[in-house]
C-alpha cells in the first residue's frame, strides 16, 4: 500500500539496509525507536548525499557491521577527495546488557538506575558526523544525535535524547558563524524559544580543551539528557536539528571551497586539526565511552580523527594576525545571533 | 677547590643553570635530591648534544620556566631539523604541597599516606625525552627517568624512582632492537639479574594502545614505584639507565639516518605517528597526570607529540608486507636478548 510503498522508496534512498531490517522497523512503526532509527538513516543518507554532489571525484565507502553484543551500523566515509579531506557519517544502532557502572557513565547526569541481576537492557542509536574539508577556509563540522533507552528492574523504560552540531573553523568568518548559529537558532525557536541560548552555551561549555584554555571551535548547539516535555516533543525537536545539518553546513561548504590559500594557512589549518585530536582523545565522552566499551568498532569511533594533524612546540600567531583573531573568539566565546 | 671547580665545568655543560641553582646543589650535595638534579640535568646536556651533533644545521631551543607553585624546569626542543622532526628533552624539578588524592593517582600501587590537614609535601623531579626523526628507517625513541618524595604527615618521607627507556620503530630492524634491548639489559645486568626481564615486560605491558590491540613500539624497560633495596642503590640503577641513553639510541641513528625512503615509507609512518598520539593522549600516565595538574606546563608536557601524524579509515597494510611484520611484532612481543 501507499504507506508501504513510500517507505520502500525511503530504504533505497538510504546508504545500506537498516541494522534492524526494513520488515522490522515497519512493522513496529509507531514506536519511538524504529521512528528514530528511520530518522538517522535518513540524516545520513541527506548528509552524504550532499557532500559526495561537492565532491564528484570521490565517493562514499559504505561499510556495514555487525557487533557481536547485539545491533551494529553503518560507516561511510569518504577520503582523500578534492574539497574533503575525510568525511565520516556513522550510524549505529546497539543493544544488550549494561553493567550498573557503565549505565551510570553512559548518562550524564548520573541517575541512579535499578538493575535486575545487576545488569540493564539498553538500547542506543545514533547517527554521529565530523567532516574535515580541505581548503582551510572551509571549517570543519561535527553533529551526532542520540537516543537511548534503559529498562529497569521493575519495567520502568528509562529514555532521552541527545545531540548537537558545532563548527570549527580555521580562520574566523563572522557572516558564515552568523549563518551557521541562526540556522540552528531557528530549527531550535520552532520547539521552544529557551533551546538555543541554553543548547549553545552547553556547546561552548562542552567543547572545552581546558589544557589550552580554548574551545574546539565556535559552537553551536549541544545538549545531553533531553528527557522532557515528552517523548514525542523531543523526538520532533531532534528531527529538526536534524534536518537543519545540510541547510546550516552545505551553503558555507559551496562559498569557500574554490578559495585560495597559502601555504601558511594549510599549515595553521593542520595545528588547528592537532587540537581537534586533543579534545576528540582527551575530553570527548563519547570517544572515551567508545574505546572502553569492549565490542565497540574502533575505526567508526577514531573515524572523527582528521587525515592529518600537526603539533609545534611554542607556537604562537603574531598579534592582530588572522590566527590570533580566531583564537580569540575560541578563548572567549561569541553570540552570533540575538 | 677541586670538588668545587668540577662542579663548576660541569655546571657549563648543562642546557641552562639547574632550577634549584647551583649554589643550593652545592650546599646539600651529599642529599639524594641533589645528586638527582645534578644527574638529570647532566643527561638532558648529554643528548641535546649527542642529538645536535648528528643534526648539525639545527639547533636546540632552551627555555627555563618556573611553576608559580613551586620549582620550574629547562625545556630542550629541536624542531624540523634535517635528521629530526622534533626532538625534545625536559627537566622539571618541582615541589609543594599535594592533596591526598593527587598523591594516590601518583603512586602507580597506590600506597596509603598519611597527610597533615588533607596536604602532603612533595618534592619530584625528572628528565623525559621523545625523538622523532624524519626518516621512516630511523625510530622514534622515548626515555625518562624521575625521582618522588612525599612527607607525611608523622615526618616519615616516602620516596620512590620510576623510569624507563623505549623504541617505536616504523619499520622493524632486528639488529637495531637486538641493539637496544642488549645495551638496556647490560645497564640493569650490573645491579641485578632480575631487573631486565621484569622492566621489559612492564615496558610491553605499559605501551599498550587497548583499543588497536597493539603495543606502542618494540619495547625496552618501564618501572615505576622502585624503592628497594635502597635508596643509593636505585640511584645507581637508575643513573646507570640514563647513562645507557645516548648508546642504546645514536648508532641507530647514525646508521639510518641517511638511508632512501620511498612516499609510501614516509606515509607509514604518519600512520604510526598517529598511534603514537593515541597511546600518549588516551593512556600514558604522565600526560594524564600533566594535562590534570593546575600550573603545569602544557607545551612541555605536548613536546612529546610529534610534528605530524596521519589517520587512514580502515588502513590495513597487505599481508607479508614490511608494514605487516612490525604490526606483528606490536601486537605479539617478542624477547630480543636472552
Amino acid at each position: 500500500e501507499d504507506e508501504e510503498e513510500k517507505e520502500l522508496r525511503q530504504r533505497f534512498r538510504f546508504m545500506a539496509p537498516p541494522v534492524s531490517g526494513l520488515r522490522e522497523l515497519r512493522r513496529r512503526r509507531r514506536e519511538l525507536r524504529s521512528r528514530m532509527e528511520l530518522l538517522i538513516m535518513e540524516t545520513q543518507a541527506e548528509v552524504c548525499r550532499a557532500l559526495a554532489e561537492l565532491d564528484p571525484g570521490a565517493s562514499f565507502a559504505v561499510d556495514s557491521w555487525e557487533r557481536k553484543e547485539g545491533g551494529g551500523g553503518i560507516s561511510c566515509v569518504l577520503q582523500d577527495g578534492e574539497v574533503f579531506e575525510k568525511a565520516g557519517v556513522n550510524v549505529s544502532v546497539v543493544s544488550g546488557l549494561l553493567s550498573e557502572e557503565a549505565a551510570r557513565q553512559m548518562r550524564s547526569r548520573g541517575k541512579s538506575l535499578k538493575a535486575k541481576d545487576g545488569k540493564l537492557p539498553f538500547c542506543a542509536m545514533g547517527v554521529s558526523s565530523v567532516i574535515h574539508p580541505k581548503n582551510p577556509h572551509v571549517p570543519t563540522m561535527h553533529f551526532n544525535y542520540r537516543y537511548f533507552e534503559i529498562e529497569e528492574a521493575d519495567g520502568t523504560k528509562q529514555w532521552w535524547f541527545g545531540g548537537g552540531t558545532d563548527l570549527t573553523p580555521t580562520y574566523l568568518n563572522e557572516e558564515d558563524a552568523v549563518h551557521f548559529h541562526k540556522t540552528l537558532k531557528e530549527a531550535c525557536d520552532k520547539h521552544d524559544l529557551k533551546l538555543y541560548p541554553k543548547y549553545k552555551k552547553w556547546c561552548d561549555d562542552y567543547f572545552y580543551i581546558k589544557h589550552r584554555g580554548e574551545r574546539r571551535g565556535i559552537g553551536g548547539i549541544f545538549f545531553d539528557d533531553m528527557d522532557s516535555p515528552s517523548k514525542e516533543e523531543v523526538f520532533q525537536f531532534v528531527k529538526s536539528c536534524a534536518k537543519a545539518v545540510v541547510p546550516c553546513y552545505i551553503p558555507i561548504v559551496k562559498k569557500h571551497c574554490h578559495d585560495s590559500f597559502t601555504p601558511e594557512e594549510k599549515l595553521w589549518q593542520q595545528l588547528r586539526r592537532g587540537r581537534y585530536v586533543e579534545f576528540n582523545l582527551v575530553y570527548d565522552r563519547g570517544t572515551k565511552f567508545g574505546l572502553l566499551t569492549p565490542g565497540s568498532r574502533i575505526e567508526s569511533i577514531l573515524m572523527s580523527l582528521p587525515l592529518t594533524a600537526r603539533w609545534e612546540y611554542m607556537h604562537t600567531p603574531p598579534e592582530s594576525s588572522k590566527e590570533a583573531e580566531i583564537l580569540e573568539v575560541l578563548r572567549n566565546p561569541k553570540d552570533w545571533v540575538h
